[in-house]
């Protein structure tokens, strides 16, 4: 086999495992309650919100690259399953296993492709710069969406109070300060409507 | 309302309209066979290939431009559905029904981003420019992937011949050439594994 016929094989390879992220399920739901959201087409909605809200980023971002960040922030899902935010049980460990599966997965890739989109998914989980932080305030303000669309979604099933989906979504000041008068509302919204529970 | 709380108003609900995209099935079936894939999932596994698959492009693409045009080809199954491309039938009057679809779909933004993301589905539909050659040939490839990973999928499903598939792949040709052989190679692979049938 050729170098050039490996490099395809390895990159087809790779959109081929890619596919397992669709079965990867979270705890928000569709808009219309009808199921659970997956984390392929949770990562296509975040996308398309970078294309369109980058001018209530906190700093100037380069949208292709957040575009392409978020398109990959949760491939390692796909061997270490997604951790519901306010499951702190689940959360034990998952550093580890996310770092694994990273290995795993973006080594499928020939080297460079895997260590540009490693690094980019590292980025996304320092959160330290001007791309990343958007990238993480759209990942906590689409959920945020689709549970007060949803009739309080994930909020009414786990029982979870204001302070902390105000905890969780304060990411989005400095990310996003541009939304946050939106996630006030719409928590404030919540709470009135039952889907939220008061603070103890 | 100020007109930027407008503004960000019209973003929003073109978010929260487009998660209906999630609803929104087609006749492939995910690589594990356990499902129909919906547009949205099948949107982000594009922009992910065009991200990776630009090396095998007919001409140099704009990546960014293109991964925007995949994100957005199928918003307007909204409204119009998904035409299973060996239903001559179900084509029927389709381009009307996706008009209206993108007038009603892309109008909820303010002017300015609706009319760079119709302009972009646009372009798709026309083919003619190399971003919009690239964008449907990974269209046309994606499909093919996840069919012979799955059993034979769709074409199992439907009955579908060589032939008819060969003719489906063609704008592959030129809009990204390095994967033509592969997708030769696929097609008599699956021919022989009886997923597709010989033609008539």
């Amino acid at each position: 086999m050729s170098t050039d016929d490996d490099r395809l094989a390895r990159q087809l390879r790779f959109v081929v495992e890619i596919d397992r992220l669709k079965t990867v399920l979270r705890q928000t739901l569709l808009t219309d309650a009808s199921r659970q959201e997956n984390s392929a087409e949770h990562s296509w909605h975040l996308a398309l919100m970078a294309a369109l809200l980058a001018e209530h980023a906190g700093a100037p971002v380069d949208v292709a690259r957040t575009m392409t960040m978020v398109l990959v922030h949760d491939l390692v899902e796909i061997d270490a399953g997604d951790a519901f935010c306010y499951d702190a049980a689940a959360n034990v460990g998952r550093e580890e296993r996310e770092r694994r599966a990273a290995e795993r997965v973006f080594g499928l890739l020939p080297a460079e492709q895997a260590a540009g989109l490693r690094a980019l998914w590292e980025e996304f989980e320092a959160g330290e710069t001007a791309d990343a932080r958007f990238a993480v305030a759209l990942d906590r303000f689409q959920p945020l969406l689709q549970n007060i669309h949803s009739g309080g979604g994930s909020w009414r099933a786990h029982g979870i109070a204001r302070g902390q989906v105000l905890r969780r979504m304060d990411p989005i000041r400095l990310g996003a300060p541009g939304l946050w008068p939106q996630v006030l509302a719409i928590v404030e919204q919540a709470v009135a409507a039952g889907h939220l529970r008061e603070d103890p």
